[in-house]
Formats: structure tokens, sequence, C-alpha cells
């Protein structure tokens, strides 16, 4: 067991209900998930997931708790469990129910909730929520967000979390990390691309393995811009909404477009 | 400036009254340092500490804030800035004042205080707090704690925590992220070896880097045993209390002696 509790998340006044909502119930499922699962019955793999990769049971409880609030709000939900929840509405929530699953399952406290309010095909609204805190950024695409990205345009000098090196790209990662002045691995994609947007590191990177799913992104994909960064595919693959969860993506987020640059040409060597 | 409070520590009653002491001092210090400054800041190099290590303006004011509490408790501190500061007693505290210090400057929020006190030359008592959620980890040499390691006794299938790869360490570093299921580098030594011990990763490793001086360390060496793990030096170094700040280890914590044995040899090839 974690003896540790989850926090409610701490949410701006300006946060979309049915994304807020969401995000509560998230939190809510993942503390209880916590108090009533040892560690290796939460990371038990229950089920395929619609985006093809196994569930563990903690994705499952907690992406049950978000169906059940998505529906209450009236809204659809594209998740990664799930599939395409269809309620009937122009608003759909992209939604993470469980950013770092592992580190979720395991206990190590770096995981998230991580969704977006997309209308018709346009991301309008983002939120991400650290659950071990309750820290949360929010984001409406287009304005500027009050905490702003560390601004850095070179590779020399900057801290960079990265996924872990996987066969086919140690080559790239070790790149990168011979260039840069700290590397980190925190294994939650969405954190990591939180902590770019509010400066605590210079950048995040997939080194080309292709692991991203839209909703690995799509919270990355309205935040880092609004606080001054980029957010690219290493490949210049557009990132858009679309119910096909077999895309995949590698996901860099950086403090600027010309770090971005950058990394992107260093990893690709 | 980063807006997030630093909490008071989750403090266990039985906490010897110096240690609690030094460790309130350090989250209050770190807190109002967060709110002072901005991250350049922070992160400037305003002295050259004893350790032969530049000292950070955040190592600097949290060990400032250290030093008063420890000569208020009566007690003899050794630290890594500061050095030995004989305040006349048997009683030693062997603190990091900030442990993971680029991550407390920039605001990534994985960095903590971490001691051991230390009588005649024996670690009696291990306190570790990770100030960004003030959760505490407290232990007394040769009794169990309730946290406990996972247990683990083989690095297949394992998750490992590890310093970055330097120049030098690079083919070890890749050999265990190959052969261990998750890797995760977060650059804070003594919050990792504290993960260890509450069970929520199985390892943790320097591949042989020699960072670690003995703060770096001393907190895990009372800590993890104690929660039925083990830690040791890579090279089989000894580590025992001693003034002379220059020595450095290579620092192995692990679930079980089984698997430490494992990351050793994988290490060394």
């Amino acid at each position: 067991m974690n003896q540790w509790p989850v926090p409610a998340p701490n949410l701006p006044s300006d946060v979309h209900p049915a994304l807020a909502a969401t995000a509560i119930a998230a939190s809510r499922a993942y503390d209880q998930a916590r108090r009533e699962f040892t560690r290796v019955q939460l990371r038990e793999e229950v089920a395929d997931g619609a985006d093809g990769t196994p569930t563990m049971r903690v994705d499952a409880i907690v992406e049950a708790a978000i169906a059940e609030a998505a529906a209450d709000a009236g809204a659809n939900l594209l998740s990664e469990e799930a599939g395409f929840i269809d309620n009937g509405s122009a608003a759909t929530l992209v939604i993470d129910p469980v950013d770092g699953s592992a580190n979720a399952a395991l206990g190590v406290p770096l995981s998230c909730f991580a969704g977006a309010l997309v209308i018709d095909d346009q991301p309008v609204e983002a939120l991400t929520v650290w659950f071990d805190t309750g820290r949360a950024w929010s984001a409406h695409a287009g304005s500027p967000t009050p905490f702003r990205t560390t601004g850095r345009t070179k590779l020399k000098g900057a801290s960079v979390c990265m996924m872990r090196p996987k066969r086919g790209t140690e080559e790239a990662w070790m790149r990168v990390a011979n260039e840069a002045d700290r590397i980190r691995v925190l294994c939650t994609t969405c954190l990591e691309t939180a902590l770019v947007a509010e400066g605590s590191v210079d950048a995040f990177a997939d080194p080309g393995s292709d692991t991203h799913r839209l909703m690995d992104l799509i919270a990355a994909l309205v935040t880092v811009p609004a606080a001054g960064g980029a957010l690219l595919d290493l490949h210049g693959r557009p990132l858009t909404f679309d119910l096909d969860l077999s895309r995949r993506w590698s996901g860099i987020a950086a403090a600027t477009p010309a770090l971005a640059d950058e990394l992107i040409s260093t990893i690709l060597g």
C-alpha cells in the first residue's frame, strides 16, 4: 500500500466545468485506489486498451471515474483505454486518465491527469494536474498563461527531460545527454511538459521512439505554446485531433521554437 | 519566481529534536528563498564549498538556517558547504542541506533535506524530507521502519533510478538501462534512496561516477537497511563517518542485498 494521500486538485477558477469535474474525479479515484489496492494489484494488466496497449488496474479505475464525470457533464470522451465515448456533444474531452501509469502504480509520486477540451476538432483549453501535490496548470488556446517557459534558445546549458532510451534510440538519447547540461527521466510526459511550460526545465523530448498518442501530447499542445514555448513532433507530423488511437508521435516540447529545432536536429543526427 | 509553497515537514513524533529542528529550519529557509529570489539567482554560484564543489545561493541560504538550528540544539554540524562546525558535542549532524540543488534552484519539485545524527562516529538516526510535499522518512539504526523495500532480488523487471550518464559511465549506464524494466533519473540521490526504502522503486545507482560525498549517502546508510534493503559502494569501499569531505563513493541502494550485488556486477561489466 502507499500511505500518502492524494490531495484535491488546486484548480484556477476559469477551468471549464467538464475538465474540472473530470480532474477532480480522477484525483479522488486515484486516492481511493491507492488505499484499496497494493502496488502489485494497481500494476496488474486487466484489459487491452483502445490504444492497443495493456491497461493497468490503476488506469481502469481512474478512467471509469472520468467517464462517469464526462457523461454527467454532457461531453464526449476520447480516452486511451475506452476509446471514443459519444455523449452527443460538439465538445470532446481528450484525456490521459493517468499519465505515468507505472509511476502511479508503483508509488513513485510522479503521475498526473492531463486533458484537453476539443470543440469540433479544435483543442481550446487544457488542464494538467499533478496527482501527488494537487498542483494544476491550466491554459486556454491563444491566451498567454501566467506561468512562462525559461525562454532558453540553446541546448548547451539546458536542462532537458527525456523519455528513457529504448532499443534504437540509445545513440540519439546519448547525443542529447552529452550536449545538455542536465538530464532527467521522470517517466511522465504530461508532467514533464508542464514543467517545460512553467519554466522549471528547458525542454522535454521523446528521442524517436514514437511512443506518444494524442492524449499524451494534447494538453501540452495547448499549454506549452500559451506559455511561450513550442510543441512539435520530431518528424514534423502534424498533431491533429483524430479518433484513430493507433497514431503515434515523438513529442518535443521546448522553451522556444529555436530550442525545439536544435533538439530535433541533435536527435536526428 | 516559483510560486508553489514549501510545506512544513510532516515529521514522526520520535525524530531526534536536533534533526527535527534542522529539517524544519531548512524547509522554511527554502520556502523563503523561493519567494525572494528568481531561479537564476537561486542557481548562482556564490562560493566554493568545503567539499570542493561550487555552492549555489539556494545551498548557502538553507545551510545558514541549518547551522543556526544546529548551534541552538547544541550539536556539531558537518555540512557540504561549511564543513565541520564544532559546537563541543559528542553528537554531530551530518547534513545535505539541499539534495538536488539544481532541481531546487530551477524549480523542479524534486529536492530534499537529508541528514543523520552521528554519536561519536556511529550514525544512529536519519531523516529525509522531500521539500515540495513535506513527506518525511525517519529511521533509527537497527530498528525496522514501518515502510519496507519491495524485496525484489533480480534486475530483470526492476524499476531503477540512476544518476545521469557521465563521460566514462555511458556504457555501464546503458547496460543497466537495457536490463532493467524501468529507468528514472530524478537528480536527487537522497530522495531516490528514500523511494527505494519505501518500496516505490527497486534500486538506485551511481554507475561509477564517484559523485557521492558522505552527506549524500549517510541518511540512506541508516534508512535503507532499516527498511530491509542494502546500501553499498560500487567498489566495496566502506562508508564511514569522516570529516574529510574530499572522499567520494558510488552509492548503490537496493531492495535486497542480492539486487545490489546484481546491479554492481552489471555496472562493473
